[in-house]
């Protein structure tokens, strides 16, 4: 993995990753493929969406189909048919999740399988063996996803449970891939809202040295202002040389706030499942296709947006489809959303090269305040 | 619409249809597109997949989203995105289907609508004038579907009320087309298990004149050697200048059967519905997919298949998708079974061109004794 930072505007980047198979302009979203795939859409709609990169789950893989039945397929991307990068998370955060069906210690956590209540045990070590066989381009460290709220000292705790973790993660990729893997490693800085432990987090993982530096912890709960201070207060800290990735963020509005603080990759799954429901983002903000109003609504979606949905379908066609439970109003709405989101980052991208991007936050937070209320 | 016989091998025909939208070549599947959607695939897929005509049900479009939205977009063509040739029913199979919730006199069917509970009615004026306004390529005329089992004097009084409303089908079509539409209309053969009724019923139909000829009333519960006979008994009575409409079935040895008994086109759910089963059709054939022994296979649904899903991607794959209700699970396995048919179509008319049909059949039949059972 290479990362070249081409731009900066403010604290804002445009930089480039080149992976073997293949680059990814920042900054830049990945979809979630939880379980193999990008619910209701396939990897071509996703190639034709704008999407550079996916983001795929461990912990859900690990369960099904297990990670046997995709290392016979020699990795998660022969499994599913995506050729292009994929990032596969530790697992973690989904252990987290569970809260009751889990038992934490040093050595790592334990868990009662959600599919068939199996115990199932995950340590540093085994995510990133779990992660080597599906052979991810970006493999993240085990880390403990810190709860919010928390108090000073439990958030350091937990911290610095997360750094003997990030270490023993390090020496497992660096034991099982070698020196010259083609397959990046990413730390994550934890620490709650407390920016001194995130500086503590930051540093500590930069001794260790990482291909980049996830922050996690975040979208659990804290207010937005919580988490802007989290990042104003971390970026400075944060390597230049390095991508820099915002775990489980966010919506449109999310998305310029954080690389308007220096960050360059995300994930969520607001589109996808936002789209599912019925929750379409347009350039004039979200609305709800369900809704009786466009019933009879020969409009696409989005008339300024130029996807295979907008092209092909009307607003009405849409609704009847998702009003009817029919599979293809999931698909449909799926491929707006990323196409929504992929512009999106691509819109930022030009804006840092240009030097514009506060002008164009400004115009997106305008615009952005939803459609639904408008006739 | 216009049709050419190209070539006979015993009963069995090969055909083309030609429709300002598209050619179909016969014998021919049409997959069915029951909201305005083949469920779980998009128009591109269909094609891909070989379907050159699709079908629509006017009984469920006329509930959602109802006529008035699809007329708005220009016809159902434009509302689904299919620029192929469509074919509607009347929906009078549907309301027959309802059963408790119908009342028939002369003038047509009332019925209490599943989605709303509002009272509707469905006359053969009404069908038309709906289909009309779907811009359909062929209309079917409103029919009694012939309940099975039934007494000869009961299937003749409905034989002869779907006469009179065929008679009432063709005028309303007359008068809203004109002679020179490029819409086909179809009468449709009812008269139960009956010789004498299914020629006494051609005979009716062949005098008002139709575009082609459908038999209808069949696949409702009578035995196969029952079916077969009445093909058998009809065939020589239909016209050999028009394209003939088996309704409603089938399974592939089901169409291998009716396309040596004459018939040249077909619909039915099974390729579609049973690939959200997880059942598909192989050269093999069928397999349940979700069945454990998959769990680990790399090789593709079926080895001898050319469609995007078995280039694709693995047994295991769609295993683990259909396990994991994902969306994709479905549309992989529908566009594999709907190319296996469009496949099996295309070898029957192959097989009919080469004049050799016969064998053709008898190796399909042996071919098809299910791939479940073996090792």
């Amino acid at each position: 993995m290479k990362f070249e930072l081409l731009h900066t505007d403010g604290a804002a980047r445009r930089g480039r990753i080149a992976f073997p198979r293949g680059v990814v302009e920042t900054p830049a979203f990945m979809p979630v493929g939880t379980y193999g795939t990008v619910k209701a859409v396939d990897p071509g709609q996703l190639l034709a969406s704008g999407s550079q990169i996916i983001l795929g789950n461990t912990f859900h893989l690990m369960l099904r189909p297990g990670v046997e039945v995709i290392r016979a397929h020699g990795g998660l991307h022969e499994f599913m048919g995506w050729h292009g990068p994929l990032l596969t998370d530790s697992g973690g955060f989904q252990v987290w999740s569970l809260k009751s069906l889990r038992k934490l210690d040093e050595e790592g956590v334990e868990f009662r399988s959600p599919v068939d209540g199996d115990l199932v045990r995950l340590t540093p070590e085994s995510s990133i063996t779990v992660q080597h066989h599906l052979d991810a381009d970006v493999v993240m460290v085990l880390d403990e996803c810190t709860a919010y709220p928390i108090a000073e000292d439990d958030a350091r705790t937990s911290m610095e449970l997360s750094m003997r973790w990030a270490a023993r993660s390090r020496e497992r990729f660096d034991a099982l891939k070698g020196v010259d893997s083609a397959a990046a490693l990413f730390g994550i800085v934890q620490g709650g809202i407390y920016p001194s432990l995130r500086h503590a987090s930051m540093a500590g993982l930069g001794e260790i040295g990482f291909d980049g530096y996830a922050v996690g912890g975040l979208a659990v709960g804290e207010s937005e202002s919580e988490r802007l201070a989290v990042l104003e207060a971390l970026e400075p800290a944060m390597p230049r040389e390095r991508p820099r990735y915002l775990m489980g963020v966010g919506t449109p509005q999310d998305l310029i706030r954080a690389v308007a603080r220096g960050m360059d990759i995300f994930d969520c799954v607001i589109p996808t499942r936002h789209a599912r429901n019925g929750q379409l983002f347009t350039h004039n903000g979200k609305i709800n296709i369900r809704n009786g109003r466009y019933r009879n609504d020969t409009s696409p979606v989005d008339p300024a947006c130029s996807c295979s949905t907008c092209r092909g379908y009307s607003r009405a066609y849409i609704r009847h489809l998702q009003h009817c439970n029919e599979i293809l109003g999931s698909t449909l709405a799926t491929v707006h959303n990323l196409h929504y989101y992929h512009t999106l980052m691509a819109e930022m991208r030009d804006a840092i090269e240009k030097g514009r991007f506060d002008e164009f936050a400004s115009r997106q937070a305008e615009h952005g305040k939803g459609a639904d209320r408008r006739p």
